[in-house]
């Protein structure tokens, strides 16, 4: 049995790497979190993109752990925000974490932005990082539009602000099991099973 | 002598306008601000550029009052915001106008964000419109840097968040006449000056 750390203080995002990694049942791979290792530092995350920000969450996990360590970085890419907030998701309003205010912020710098020019994508980076083996960073898209306002009780983050392409819902108003097959971070996860398994028959 | 509107119902960039024309003392023009007009309604700007907002706000001024009119529309662009503000600079704390919330706001976004990806600009795009005649936009820019923290109290906008190149102090440390010298609105003002001699000898 080879130990996988998840590496994330997010314990919205836990759930979902969880929940996608036991969809996805590989064989000999047992899913730690944070708080089953030793406490280590978490560092600022001041990469200019996704896989940097991912790659070095990985590094710092495995290196303080021993163990193979997965990290996501993920964000809202907002065409009439020229991409942002990217990788400022989390702080855009600048308070760290603080969803309900990041969310409503975006939707108020957008509020003039006619309907047309409202096109959105969720990004994730996915890094998996192996002491002394390998690194990789796959990426995960998930394509759609701003809501006018916020909706929906389901998930964490911007969802309830994104509504998908081919959907009247926002992601927050998708059951879990709906967002995970369509989902950035479902994409992005299945993309690593492949190196997931390698690992677990190393 | 040719009346010369200046639309804008910004108080402090009324002022800067003012000052930029008086310096450049045009002969044959009589600069009128918008209280010297009848009013007439104010447009939301939704234009994905400063050229299209400046053209949009020339037009509307030009058609309600059968004046020449000149317009400008202005901004920061943060290179660790993808070039955000941009258009949106004077909504971005989702409040219009709020100068001191937005500011606060960019420097905590990138809070983060290590002094060599610090690089900003200020952007101009100034408009003229003359009731069936020409329409020319031009464009200013001023390079420099976010300061760490918002410093001086001349200006306004963005003023005490950048730091000109060359320069120590932010644009609300520099004297008016410095100001004038090398910004934006100056560039852009001064790169319209010709059309503008055009105007009064027409």
């Amino acid at each position: 049995m080879t130990d996988l750390l998840l590496a994330t203080r997010n314990p919205a995002k836990l759930v979902e790497l969880r929940r996608l990694l036991d969809a996805a049942d590989v064989e000999g791979i047992r899913v730690l979190g944070l708080t089953d290792v030793a406490e280590f530092p978490e560092e600022p995350e001041t990469g200019a993109t996704f896989a940097e920000n991912a790659l070095a969450k990985a590094r710092d996990a495995a290196k303080a752990t021993g163990l193979a360590a997965v990290a996501d970085d993920s964000g809202l890419t907002v065409d009439a925000l020229a991409g942002m907030p990217g990788v400022l998701s989390a702080r855009w309003s600048g308070r760290h974490g603080d969803d309900r205010a990041n969310l409503e912020l975006v939707l108020a710098q957008v509020a003039d932005v006619p309907d047309e020019r409202r096109g959105a994508a969720f990004v994730c980076a996915a890094a998996l990082v192996v002491p002394g083996g390998d690194e990789v960073v796959v990426h995960g898209r998930w394509a759609g539009n701003l809501a006018r306002a916020a909706r929906g009780t389901n998930g964490f983050g911007y969802d309830p602000a994104f509504v998908p392409e081919g959907e009247h819902r926002t992601s927050a108003e998708l059951a879990p099991q709906e967002k995970d097959a369509l989902s950035h971070r479902g994409r992005a996860m299945r993309a690593l099973l492949p190196y997931l398994r390698g690992l677990a028959s190393s």
